[in-house]
């Protein structure tokens, strides 16, 4: 479902202290945009499609996952409010995504199509800016996953989600934070209860 | 030992054909840079320092790794001709760096410093570009190995490396390779075995 109604003091608030857009640029930003509401387990798109969204999470929350070889869904990572989800090298190449975006929660975009995010890019320098910072600040935070993703233990990883995305453990089913941390949902509860002890203890 | 003479064809060739620099453009950026000769085993920077250099590897082969909380090296990637090494996040942030650099052969940087770095950022909106969609290529491949080293065997991850980086498998110790892929050398000496019988079979 797209409308073209919306108010979004998050979205005005990063475009104005981040991007240091005036009252001009933001209200342009904004009548590009398209709401896309989602419902909970709906797919934002999926791989095999091209991504034609860069979409800011105004309301909900999402994970990107892939299939692997053995048919075994691998969560990369979880979108929650004022995060932004789409597949960039997909968006920008438009070749085919390897990755399915999907809804955990009832969710709301703000999506910028393709050919807006092009416009913007090149026509206003404040949004390239502000669009090839957060690639960076991605960028870092995505190879530190890397390393952790090679060295940490599950309940070291459980520990980084507990610090970066608390609010998931109340908002979503526990077997997804099992997908994430790549153990089984049976795994997870004995983990939980390690750790719940550790708590009293010390 | 840093010097101030050499000859780079391939680096030419990427800031003409990549970068799209014209002839007064790469004499002014091959002017700004510095040679650094790393022995074998030598860091060319380690965990703690600010990262002061964006640095193309003209020769040679570097590894970058993590020290996790058990005292153990985890790599996060190898580095061979004409890959760019240093850590972006240190050298904007000036903050201390949590990788180390270390050189596993002979090696040698054509180094370009912070404060040049910074001049011709802004200075050279063509070097800007370069670099903006050098970060964005690295972002993709990295969200890429981030999903693979959630999901992929060893052994899938062996024959990944294989196809990207097959000459490091003549170039550096095994126990290097065993390390990447997170797995003891003696079970990447096995897996080596599998493979060849699977392929004379096949």
């Amino acid at each position: 479902m797209i409308e073209n109604r919306f108010s979004a003091p998050g979205l005005v608030n990063t475009l104005k202290n981040r991007a240091g857009f005036n009252d001009d640029e933001i209200d342009l930003f904004i009548n590009l945009l398209e709401l896309k509401v989602l419902k909970k387990k709906e797919h934002h798109f999926m791989a095999g499609e091209v991504c034609n969204y860069s979409a800011y999470v105004k309301k909900g929350c999402l994970r990107r996952y892939i299939i692997d070889e053995h048919s075994k869904e691998i969560i990369v990572n979880f979108a929650l409010e004022d995060y932004w989800v789409g597949d960039l090298e997909s968006l920008i190449s438009r070749k085919p995504s390897i990755y399915y975006f999907q809804a955990l929660e009832e969710s709301e975009l703000l999506m910028l199509s393709y050919k807006n995010y092009c416009y913007l890019y090149n026509s206003l320098p404040k949004y390239k800016n502000f669009h090839d910072e957060k690639v960076k600040r991605n960028h870092y935070a995505t190879i530190k996953k890397l390393s952790a993703a090679k060295s940490a233990s599950p309940e070291e990883k459980y520990i980084t989600l507990m610090q970066e995305q608390p609010q998931l453990f109340q908002r979503i089913p526990l077997h997804y934070i099992a997908a994430y941390l790549g153990i089984e949902p049976e795994s997870l509860s004995r983990l939980r209860k390690r750790m719940v002890v550790k708590l009293k203890i010390s």
